[in-house]
C-alpha cells in the first residue's frame, strides 16, 4: 500500500480564538498530504497542467479528536482506502509529534475524482492508482 | 424547527486555479450560517465571552455536489438536524442563487459539541436548543 | 469622489490564538470592498468572465491600529486615491462599529493593474475610473 | 546577518481562478519565514507560550512581482531590516525555484512589536535581536 506523510508546522494563521488549530484550517493540511499523495503516483502539478486532469474532492469527513495548538508538529499520512472506476478514497492521520508517541489531532476521508478540464468529464482513475491499492 | 440563512458573494481568495470555489472555501461559509444558527438561539460571541462557553466542531461532513464560480452568491441555510445532551448536529444547505431557481451546491453536517473553557469540559446544551428542535 | 462601504462580521476563522483578528484575515475584509469598489463602476464577475480583464493587485500595505476581535462589526470603506493610465490606487479604511462611535482597526492602500487574459497585458484604466477620481 | 529560509510548494488552496497565487496566500508564506527567522533567535511557540510575550504585526508591505503557480516552489528569505527599541523590520524576499536561476515572485516587509500578554503592553526587542542586526 502506497502511504505518504507530510509535516506541518502549526502557525498563527491556523489557529482560532479558542487558542487552537481552527477546523477549517486542517483542512489545508490535508490537502497537502493528499497533493504528495497523488504526486506519489506520478500526478504533480506539471503532469496536472499538461494533461488538464485535475482531482476534484466530491465529499470530506474529518473527525476532531484532539486539538493541535501553536508550535506542534502535525503529521499527515495519507493513503488510499479504495479506488473503483472513477472515484478513489483517500483516508488521512493527523498527528500531533510527541516527545514519547504522537497522538491523534484528527481523522479524515475524502472522495476524490479526476476530471478532464475544460470539459470537466470524468475520467477513469489511472491503472497503477487501482493496483497501488490492492 | 429555527432555520437561519446567509448568503456570501464569492470572491478571488475563495476560489482557486480550477477556476471554482476551492473545496475549503465553502467551511468558511459554513461557519458563517453556524454562527448565525447559534446567534438566533442567543449564542453570539458576546454571550460567549462572558461565559466562556465556546462551541467546538468535532465532526464536519460536506458533500460537494456543483461549484461555484467567483461572483456567484451563495446562500447558506443552517438548522439543526438533532440536539442531544451533549452534541448538537447542524445541517447546511449551500445554494448557487439563479434567476429561475437556485441549484445545490454543497450540503453538510457537523456535530458540535460546547465546551467550558478554559476546562474543556463539556456542557449540557441549553434546553432551548433541544426544544428548537422538536 | 466614490466610496463603497462594506460590513463583516468578525468569524472564528478570521481570528488566531493571540485572541484577535490574524493580521492576514484583514485582507480578505479588504478584497471584499475592492470588488465592491470594482462593482459600483461597472466591473463585477460577469463583467471580468466576459471581457477577460482582472484586477491584479500589485501592491498591498496595511497599518494595524486597533485588533477586532470575535463577534466584532468591521465595517470597510473603499475609494480610489488616485487612477493613473495603467494603475489605480485603491485605499481602505476598517473601522470597529460602535455603539458611541466606531474605531479605527486597520488602513491600507493597493496598487492595481487591470490585465487582459490570457495575455497577461496590462489594460488602460477605464476613463469612468478616472473620471470618478477628480 | 541572520537570514533563515523556509521552501513551500504553492497548493490549490493557495491558488485563485486568475490562474495564480492569491495576493493573501503570500502572507502566509511570509508569515511562515517569519516564524522561522524570530525561532532561530530563541522565540519559538514554547517561548512564547511560556512568557506569554506574542509578536505582533503593526505594518505590512509586500510588491508582487510575479505571480507564482500551483505546483511552484517558493522560497522565502526573511532577515531583519533594523532592530529599534520596541519595533523590528522584518524584510522578506519570496523567489519562485528556477532550473537554472530562481525568479523575485514577492517581496515584503513587516514592522513587528513584541506585546506582553495579557496586558497588550510593548515590551523591548530582545538585546540578540539587536545584536542579530548589527
Amino acid at each position: 500500500m502506497n502511504e505518504v506523510q507530510i509535516s506541518q508546522t502549526v502557525m498563527f494563521y491556523d489557529t482560532d480564538c479558542g487558542g487552537v488549530v481552527s477546523n477549517i484550517a486542517y483542512l489545508r493540511m490535508v490537502e497537502r498530504a493528499r497533493s504528495a499523495l497523488f504526486e506519489s503516483l506520478g500526478m504533480d502539478a506539471a503532469e496536472m497542467m499538461k494533461s488538464q486532469v485535475f482531482p476534484a474532492v466530491i465529499r470530506t469527513e474529518i473527525d476532531y479528536r484532539r486539538p493541535a495548538r501553536l508550535g506542534d508538529e502535525v503529521i499527515v499520512s495519507a493513503s488510499f482506502e479504495s479506488v473503483a472506476k472513477v472515484r478513489a478514497i483517500c483516508q488521512f492521520r493527523l498527528e500531533i509529534a510527541g516527545e514519547q508517541e504522537n497522538q491523534v489531532s484528527a481523522e479524515a476521508r475524502q472522495v476524490v475524482a479526476l476530471v478532464q478540464m475544460p470539459s470537466g468529464r470524468p475520467k477513469r482513475m489511472p491503472s497503477e492508482w487501482v493496483s497501488s491499492v490492492t
